[in-house]
């Protein structure tokens, strides 16, 4: 029943990453607490990285 | 003055039906704790089926 | 799958009434874009009045 | 170390304005909580306006 | 009308300080984007420096 | 800079596991898409069962 949302920068994240990605965090969850694999959700945002700030900065400033 | 976020998997929801959800989610709040409407604020968020996973697969593989 | 989050101030909501929020959020759900109540998640976050900001003050201060 | 989610309707914003959101609310939270400003994130969500609710009704509606 | 939620540990914050963070806030929406300040809403969350994590550490062992 | 939020039914999760949980998800995003350590945060939300719903009732009535 978990839920676990991952934010990161939209710079061409491909489908096997995202799935790796689900897999990992569902295990993860499964291994450390004995959750439910079933009714786990991961949700990933993909931001753009000049809606994403570090150190007072855009991110698309700093590449 | 309440904060809903609804997230759901982004696969043709109708501007009627985004409508709905938001109506039927503020008359709930205001029904059951005497929310005001006015302030009461619904963000609907459609994510990408390969950006959600369940069971540890995305949603775009289990279609 | 849906997940719907509710963020309300931490002022005395009983569980029955968090029960009716759920309910009721699932239901609509379900009604208006046929979403699996098994799999749908709804988190309620009680949030204390002197984290709450609204017209720039914090909510314990206007109450 | 502290992390900010800053959610608007999207409705034209430009990267200039999004850099001086990040850099105020990076600088707010160094000169309030005396924050590390290198670990301090900062992530805007523009959310359309048939997507955002208040007082029961699309914000495309009302527009 | 924007939502912004700010997670920050959980350290001693004082009433004052989150009232200082939820004006700043609000006055860099209505300064940048002009804003409604009355619609503006801000959530601080204060997080248990055992559930923060960084640098793949808890924030508890680094302190 | 991957923000990453777990949200888990509040039921006696330990430090270590905590840990575990931060370790894990730390290094799968290092190792899936070489993301920074150092800038990597998890947030751990622990949601009281009566807070949290499932198929339209509280986890505190289905434990």
């Amino acid at each position: 029943m978990p839920y676990v949302n991952i934010k990161i920068t939209d710079e061409i994240v491909t489908h096997e990453q995202k799935q790796e990605l689900i897999t990992g965090v569902t295990e993860l969850l499964v291994s450390v607490l004995n959750k439910n694999p079933a009714t786990t959700v991961v949700v990933i945002d993909e931001v753009p990285t000049e809606n994403w700030g570090i150190n007072g900065s855009t991110v698309a400033k700093l590449r």
